[in-house]
């Protein structure tokens, strides 16, 4: 190799820290074939750190002070994959202060604190690469950054939670309760002790705020992201979802349109025939759609020790190359420009439009439905299908389930109100929301 | 802007470069804001150009010749879009020696010739982009050169010619002949009056040898490729793989062995519960396995004005991005610097391994079964599963379906041969290859 070994140092060496330690140091010839020079951890910061437990780290000088890692003036590049707030933002200012460039993994930081991370590293010309924090080992940071360049965005979808796609995959091909899913993924290491991150979409929506910055040119607003979680989702409404043709997705929605950007996460139902529909399991996908591209599609594995590895240490290989270019000519954090950064407002949900499936548990006797479907027209909603179970032997309510039009979601929220105001409905509506993810 | 406009000379004002010209105009002011400056079509070269029939093109001087744009001084970043070998090769070899950086779409020109022109450029410290030469708008160059660079690369595997995929997509949504959906397609435009380069395999071939050096670092030898096209693909055929859980895609396979690179394009049973089974119509997806990433698809429009531009003027910001860089430090045309390139050999045809779909026209009668098992018995070739028809009234001769596990491919040859001169047995054997994409 003709250039010098780039030195950098790792802050945590816990599942993804062992990970890219594992991945650059089994691959060390073939990245260094790519980069045109070698990758080299020359020290890492962990707590309590087994000498020896992590094959690779014979070479690298552990400390348990991350501080002085991001004051070494040998180090080059600092991966920070210490996680949450505090101390990794300090850590990762200081690293840049010191003019290190940064590479992270870590999603609640750059949705929440991104917008003064990169104000930070373009005043000291110092890049900060995140294409780990995303939708782990898929490229989707990079495709859309760079690959998608010439495009404007339309929209963007994605499935960034594997947790929650494998609770959603089993409850449909098991018929299985949330809950009891919920325990066997907490069981097989697929979700934490406490599943709120995961089921509760916060993780999605770290992602998602992420991805709509990027796809639109404007600031981090992840307090502007809607986030509403699969917890509500019963056997039966993805039983009825198959019924009429569609998968019960927990999507991350970002749109613009002439009023706003939309940026979302919620259970979805999308069309079966759609590819995105059929990621099943732990694995997520990101759709994209470019007015010149149409839509493309980036699946892969969402996080894990090496998925989540491969993304980080492409990051590392991408600033090695950066490093003698002029820093105006970086490919900025946002995609677009600091400067031209774009203060388009964030639509609130009740301003979002979208189809809807809902349903009812109402009496089994006449004039029921005509009431339900005349709150629905005086509203200006109207209803795509409807099916109602025949009641069983002494059963006097029975499910009814309505799919609609796209309708504005607080004149859907006004005709739900009325609905359960009717003596014949029993307890609330069930609300899910449809996008056919093909405009 | 801070930077100054990127001059840019055109090549061909066809379908892909009039819609580079449309979405670089349209998108001016949002390719901006990403690329840091503007990018400026300054002249085009077209023969018989008709002035106004292209938006876009009235502020571009347009000549009909070429090689006055690739010897103008005042052009930094040349776009070949004219397609074929000559003049193709001579301008973008004259570009390149004029110091010009170079953007194509040429699969066909780089597939055979792209070592002598990377090593020209690379000489002059050039660049030479070419994204849009596979599959179209989806950023599978970039991912895998860039995105994937922590990774060694087991396999790549992709449905890289639409027109081929709407053949067979056809064929098993309305159970049509291949001749019938192949005129359909060349009067919707999907299909060349000629439809030689697609359905025989050629235009995907061209593309698998691009992915197989990028993904290996080895040079490009479209001459090694095994082609194969899907002009023998029968409904039935078809209907069988259903039958039997899988679709057929025509596939470009590259993979790693211990003893040498399959390159190989041909009609190819998956499990049909395999995301890329269900990439149909003219659609593209290329499903790449790395060993930290695990597998990870990437979808999108293969061919096409927009998608094509898309992928175009991707390579055009990267380029003029990367204008600061050290040349040492630019991404190396095929993903491993140059000096680095393996010869690892192609594996022969003869030498790869692969499960089989067998369809046999054998006369209804007591034995038969028996004598087919036991001469794939003898080869060591182990069935996982047959089918046989009932024999309709009258009829003598029925179809036998036989999946096969994974056997090497001349072994396979042989005990076809002996299996077409059993007097039960008429005509010729039909085989098609099954990838499981699981490994």
């Amino acid at each position: 190799m003709g250039l010098e070994p780039v030195k950098v140092g790792l802050l945590g060496l816990g599942t993804v820290g062992g990970g890219t330690v594992k991945v650059l140091s089994r691959n060390a010839r073939e990245i260094a074939r790519r980069a045109g020079r070698e990758i080299r951890i020359t020290r890492a910061a962990a707590k309590d750190y087994q000498p020896g437990t992590i094959p690779g780290t014979e070479s690298i000088e552990v400390t348990d002070d991350a501080f002085r890692i991001v004051d070494d003036p040998d180090i080059e590049i600092v991966i920070e994959l210490i996680g949450g707030y505090s101390p990794a933002r300090e850590l990762v200012l200081k690293a840049i202060e010191n003019g290190k460039h940064v590479v992270t993994a870590n999603k609640a930081l750059i949705a929440l604190h991104g917008d003064e991370i990169f104000a930070a590293a373009k005043a000291k010309g110092v890049m900060v690469a995140f294409e780990a924090a995303v939708a782990g080992g898929i490229p989707i940071i990079k495709a859309m950054r760079e690959g998608l360049a010439a495009n404007h965005i339309d929209w963007a979808a994605g499935i960034i939670n594997g947790t929650g796609n494998f609770i959603l995959t089993e409850m449909r091909d098991k018929g299985r309760e949330f809950g009891e899913v919920l325990a066997e993924a907490q069981a097989l290491g697929y979700a934490e002790a406490d599943p709120t991150f995961d089921v509760e979409g916060i993780d999605a929506a770290h992602k998602l705020t992420i991805i709509a910055s990027i796809a639109f040119g404007i600031p981090l607003q992840f307090d502007k992201t809607y986030t509403e979680g699969i917890t509500r989702i019963e056997p039966q409404d993805v039983a009825y979802a198959d019924e009429f043709g569609y998968r019960i997705k927990h999507l991350g929605i970002t749109r613009k349109t002439d009023r706003g950007v939309e940026m979302r996460v919620h259970p979805t139902l999308i069309p079966e025939r759609r590819l995105i529909a059929n990621v099943d399991g732990v694995m997520n996908a990101v759709l994209v759609k470019g007015d010149a591209v149409g839509p493309t599609l980036y699946y892969g594995a969402g996080a894990g020790s090496e998925p989540t590895a491969s993304a980080v240490v492409a990051d590392v290989v991408d600033v090695a190359r950066a490093l003698t270019t002029d820093p105006d000519n970086h490919v900025p954090h946002l995609a677009f420009q600091a400067k031209d950064l774009s203060d388009m407002p964030v639509l609130p949900i009740e301003d979002v439009e979208t189809a809807y499936y809902l349903r009812l548990q109402v009496r089994d006797q006449p004039g029921v439905m005509a009431r339900i479907a005349s709150i629905l027209g005086d509203a200006g909603i109207s209803i795509e299908a409807i099916k109602q179970k025949e009641p069983q032997e002494n059963e006097v309510e029975v499910p009814l389930v309505l799919l609609t039009r796209r309708v504005n979601e607080s004149r859907m929220n006004q005709a739900i109100e009325k609905i359960e105001l009717l003596e014949s409905v029993k307890g609330q509506v069930m609300r899910i929301r449809i996008e056919h993810l093909d405009g």
